[in-house]
């Protein structure tokens, strides 16, 4: 896997979440999942697949993330993980994956999206089928230094 | 969703399971999922994702059929769900929806599959961001009964 194909999630995820949610967020350093727990409470799952790509992307909120992060895009203040922040979590995934989707589009590696899944639920084993390395970005959130992550797993021609 | 694109799933997952693990299996009646809980203990998602399709499959095993299945496949007897266990659901998944796959292109619908995403853990809240009706076809083992589902969820053109 190469970092030109981790950029473009980066990109997506900070304007996703700035533009959207009026959040200012901070990246930390990435790091390569070593295990299969997801690190936030709330985790939307996203697959890609094309021709010559098959990939999963992991977004993964800690609670205070993305109560903060949904208040900010919906204009309330949201204080515990409802039905509703769940589905602004699917579209969170769906935002950011689909802005990623777009700037690879433009150096050539087309594919499409899946559904994305939303699993609630603090450690959970999500277990990916794949022989390449599952790369973790981390991000904080301005303010209250609130963690997300976003987990890219690319395989096949990248 | 019409019952055409549900068949080619049933088809294939009676092929995978009776041929790769010589187990013979019975259907039940279909149903709409209602919750978004797990079914099984260790469930294998996987995306489609194509220009005119979109949409998930999820694969929930009980933890006595997801034993009796594996200990079929690999000839050994498995008595707790291990990682090799978690890797044959994953497997088992893109088989079966690779099978699918392959019958569906036949009758024009075309997508591809993304990786397979091994969750484990009873009642684990999986919350598909669709639209679309949850399809759950249930199978039972012929031999002791045990349970394994397989839930599709289809949308766009179909």
């Amino acid at each position: 896997m190469n970092i030109e194909h981790i950029n473009p999630f980066i990109t997506s995820t900070v304007n996703v979440i700035t533009t959207m949610a009026f959040v200012k967020i901070n990246q930390d350093a990435p790091y390569i999942n070593t295990n299969n727990n997801t690190t936030g409470a709330v985790t939307g799952v996203i697959g890609l697949a094309g021709n010559d790509v098959v990939g999963s992307v992991i977004i993964s909120f800690t609670a205070p993330a993305i109560l903060e992060i949904v208040s900010g895009m919906l204009s309330e203040k949201f204080t515990e993980i409802t039905p509703e922040v769940e589905d602004a979590v699917g579209e969170i995934t769906n935002m950011i994956t689909g802005g990623a989707k777009r700037i690879l589009y433009d150096k050539g590696y087309k594919f499409n999206l899946a559904l994305p899944t939303i699993v609630t639920g603090e450690k959970v084993n999500l277990n990916l089928k794949t022989k390449g390395p599952r790369v973790v970005v981390p991000f904080r959130l301005a303010a209250s230094g609130a963690l997300f992550t976003i987990e890219i797993c690319i395989e096949k021609s990248f």
